[in-house]
């Protein structure tokens, strides 16, 4: 028999679908369009999917995340429950839904992307690469027709173009569909949009001379949790708007794995794509369209920085074959690809410019961030690391670049820790613990007075570095002392108080269990040996580095001296260290003012080399050393030990 | 206030609408997808758009269209009532909007046509033009991936073809798109489909080896009545499956400019492009398919053959200039147009080749027909007479050629005459009138025992002509007899009782007035007399033709020896006519199968002058002699006055 489950969205209304007993809740939620993050992708380990049951019966269970307290008060957790023998009405949290606008994101204003975007205008980051792209404006002034002249707009317009330029010119269907209003509105005087593709010249747009126009073009990162995006007037270079928001995949799964597990499903792919495309990066460009009052058919040209399983199912094209052996996607660089294609609210003709991906875990991302890192331009040694949703790293200098992919999961954006969360409002960011009482003073996001909610990667690096310094917990991160704020539960497993329930948001207590420490130690020790393997692979020490540019989401936050107490990034000078932002993002914005910084991006990418650092017989040796605070080998973290 | 307005249509269930007093009936069915057919696109001239009230009222009134004995009985003119102080239940009866499973269609059997589709598989007509297109299938064998050759799968493939074929080839966002699963199914063999635009080389489409696919294309006519359509396997030239409909957008009015008025309102284009392409030329390709067992993605090139105004309504193009002075088309040939850009549902890459137009009333249905007419190829003086919706001719031979458009007006396919219709069951066809009783003998479309519901245009010639021939009608087309089979009205207007009440199918009589038959006689009028003024132009006189050749819809029926009667076609020997079928369709089908094929009709539009007959200072003196039986000079059709 059918039952109606009503899924309340707190601070948005009601949410109506039927069901069948047995039907999982969070499957039930995603059929509605109803968003409950799920970092996890349901498999009940991340216990983020907290719905309150108000009205009726699901079938659910007391789980390590739901106490029985909980439980009583009517909690659940979605991917645990099931429809049950009647109608229900479920409560889905703020927290759990809202995440997309409260986001804390790459705003563009950071010292280094600014500039970045504050490049010259004839010139990108002072390296001799030239802005310019291959779409020019062509003015024309034609001869009204009349009874005696009736030639068609088309070949009127094409006969001018043609003079002009040496050769024909190929219409595309959009600018015949521009024609004949473009050419009315402006007594037959006209700027055209060329692009030249292939060998040859198209017509991408006819404007009035007299109708308002800007050539602009769009450059978007496409990261697994956030898109973030910049909308460029193409002639002067200025971004006339930004924009981001949470990536509506996040529904589907916090990482990639699970994206693509959820793409194979049937329809997966197109509900993949809808969710990044209709969902995420329509309303960017709309918002940023009007603000900036642009006609969206004025942008002309799209570039795309996105990790390569984000670049496929931003395409629509199956990913499957990334995370099935050997790990062969379906392309590294795609040119011949256009908005229309994936139906991009933009000029149908605009053509959607992807950084080329290198390999199946290191993406355009890593491709357009390295061009932004300006490592291929100096003979410094330096190290590359974005750490997102993943951690991809580049090492080199302008005589070779090595990249690899560390499989360093979602721990920094707050996947796999029970009271983790991305560096939304309420995230604890930062941290200090006082070695006496171990009562922690919390750096909390959000306006002033803000009540903690969780922790998010910088506020659990620095957690965990401060919980070692104080002697909370031992290398191996098991907790080894006693105290008010040391919980043990039956089977023994500790944790420790970041927040006591009356201090916190939410009225629950906030806790790091000895779980997430084992979890977020795996995630640091994937960074680190990744780190090593790589350069030992090439003979070098972890000295040679004399430069590490870090870039990412998580990036601006990071501690760099508890970073390297618990042996997450090398012990290095501090001033080594440099934070560049979003560097996909600028990298995608030098790509869409400067065709020579495409040709420089997809230059990068022919000349990197990709490590599987899975197939390195060293690799697992290495990661299991590194999974210790800071590390087995101490010596390689000599700044540790200090206080 | 809101009312309820259902349409109970005849045969297919009930369509229910809101509406609000005042809104007219027609507008409300179009509105809620109701085919009502208005030739006349509902200025009340045509009286076709007859509804029954079954229930409440609606406001409307009696027109010459429905007498007191209808109204009394619930009928009226949809495009005269308006929604009314009640709800209302407007029963649509079958004849006014089920044309289009009905229509007595080119069904490609014609002899002619015949001779031209089994043309040998690689030369056409006989006439040295090779068959073969720009596309191509090429077979590669991959090496397939392992870890230590992690290339994608788009580098793969584009290395072998660029091997294969000596340049690099561009990949289309739907190629890639169907690359992994064509690779994956075949063990890395695969079909490539390329094809050479603008001097380079497109990945179409990627077939797994040991998938079943079959490279086709589609040849469509588009009439401003009727579209038809074949499925044609590209390598063998063989027709795999044909089909015809009605052209959806009827409903927005019989002839072009009633299209384009409905096009300049607002959304209109997008309005009838939908009619077009999604209610009429999709069902239609997807029905083909389906018989062929065709996948519809095979399908890899278009070609279209359609007059002007059509052609812009598919493209979806603004034809507002089409018939405002000076009377300019977008777009006359247009190449650069694929399906995508119109959301065929075929291959999104297939190209959409559209025979090209002559001027805003000669359009590529001409253009293409010219190909299949072979007047190009012969010395003989050849008059090509395309009789659709409009008249079109061409007159010329292998040196040159003439065309021009009369405006025939919508009279020979069932417009502007009270009791006229399409040639559907119950289309009266042919007639013979006994000239003592006056009675006539009908042959009537449909299985024997069909009753009459109204004349189509071949029976309107022969109807004429008998008329004529029997005295009833004098040189003016008055009616000028007595007897049981005339009426008169009270304002003193004639008309001749084709059938009565009792023996038509619809219980009213069929009756020819004098207004219908002076609607015809222009009609005939500017046929014959745009044949004379084109001649004149050239300095011939009409025993100049010895060839003439009868395409489009109507053609099949005609009597030639009855329309000469009548002064609508030139008084020369009967054989010299001959009627080749939908040539339009033929001539695309050849545009379809080869390349060659098409350049040669880009080569006949370059080469054809285009005669704007109202801007000849004699036409209107010509037109007015032509509105006689057969003309006021008579000793132009000798002919006509035996018996």
């Amino acid at each position: 028999m059918e039952r109606k489950i009503t899924f309340a969205i707190e601070g948005m209304g009601n949410v109506e679908i039927s069901a069948i007993a047995g039907e999982n809740i969070l499957e039930l939620a995603r059929k509605a369009n109803v968003a409950i993050d799920a970092p996890c992708s349901g498999n009940g380990s991340c216990g983020k999917c907290r719905v309150k049951l108000l009205e009726g019966e699901i079938e659910s269970r007391i789980t390590r995340h739901i106490t029985e307290e909980d439980y009583a008060a009517g909690w659940r957790l979605a991917c645990e429950s099931k429809v049950g023998e009647s109608d229900a009405v479920i409560m889905v949290p703020d927290i759990a839904s809202a995440y997309r606008s409260r986001m804390k994101i790459a705003d563009l204003t950071d010292t280094a992307e600014i500039e970045i975007f504050n490049t010259t205008k004839t010139e990108i980051f002072g390296t001799g690469i030239a802005t310019g792209t291959k779409l020019t404006k062509v003015s024309v002034e034609l001869v009204e027709p009349t009874l005696d002249d009736a030639m068609s707009d088309l070949e009127r317009i094409s006969m001018e173009l043609e003079g002009q330029l040496g050769e024909a010119v190929v219409p595309t269907h959009f600018a015949v569909s521009r024609l004949p209003k473009a050419l009315r509105s402006s007594g037959f005087r006209a700027d055209c949009i060329i692009e030249e593709r292939n060998g040859a010249k198209y017509l991408v747009d006819v404007w009035g001379a007299d109708e308002e126009h800007k050539l602009c073009g769009i450059a978007i990162d496409i990261g697994t949790t956030t898109v973030s995006a910049v909308l460029v007037d193409l002639e002067s270079g200025d971004i006339l708007a930004k924009a981001s928001s949470g990536n509506g995949q996040i529904r589907y799964g916090a990482d990639v794995i699970n994206r693509i597990i959820e793409a194979t499903k049937p329809n997966g792919i197109k509900k993949l794509q809808k969710a990044v495309i209709e969902e995420t990066i329509t309303p960017i460009i709309r918002n940023m369209c009007a603000s900036a009052k642009i006609a969206k058919e004025d942008v002309c040209r799209v570039t795309i920085a996105a990790n390569t399983t984000m670049n496929h199912l931003f395409a629509g094209i199956d990913p499957e074959s990334i995370r099935m052996e050997p790990y062969v996607p379906v392309f590294m660089d795609f040119t011949g690809f256009y908005a229309a294609d994936v139906n991009l609210p933009v000029n149908p003709n605009a053509e959607l410019v992807i950084a080329p991906n290198i390999g199946s875990y290191v993406g355009g991302d890593i491709t357009a961030g390295t061009l932004a890192s300006m490592m291929w331009n100096s003979e410094e040694m330096a190290l590359f690391i974005d750490l997102g949703t993943n951690g991809e790293l580049v090492f080199g200098n302008a005589d070779f670049l090595m990249s690899c992919a560390c499989s360093a999961g979602p721990a920094f954006e707050g996947g796999d820790i029970s009271c983790g969360m991305r560096a939304t409002d309420g995230a604890i960011e930062s941290c200090t613990i006082d070695k006496e009482t171990l009562k922690p003073s919390l750096g909390i996001v959000g306006p002033e007075g803000t009540k903690p909610i969780g922790l998010c990667g910088s506020g659990l690096i620095d957690m965990v570095a401060e919980m070692f310094r104080c002697g909370i917990i031992n290398p191996l991160g098991k907790i080894n002392v006693e105290g008010e704020r040391i919980r043990s539960d039956e089977y023994g497993m500790k944790s420790y108080v970041i927040a006591f329930a009356d201090e916190s948001e939410t009225g629950r207590e906030i806790t790091l269990t000895e779980v997430d420490l084992d979890n977020f130690i795996r995630a640091k020790g994937a960074i680190f040996s990744a780190i090593k393997i790589m350069l030992e692979s090439l003979d070098f020490p972890i000295e040679v580095i004399t430069k590490v540019i870090i870039a990412g989401g998580i990036g601006s936050g990071i501690n760099i001296k508890n970073a390297i107490r618990i042996g997450m990034l090398p012990d290095i000078e501090h001033e080594f260290y440099s934070y560049i932002g979003n560097s996909s993002l600028s990298g995608a914005y030098a790509m869409l003012i400067s065709e020579e910084a495409r040709d420089k991006v997809t230059e990068l990418k022919n000349n990197m080399t990709y490590m599987e650092l899975s197939s390195n017989p060293n690799y697992m040796d290495e990661f299991v050393a590194s999974c210790f605070l800071p590390h087995t080998n101490a010596s390689l973290f000599p700044s540790a030990m200090e206080d």
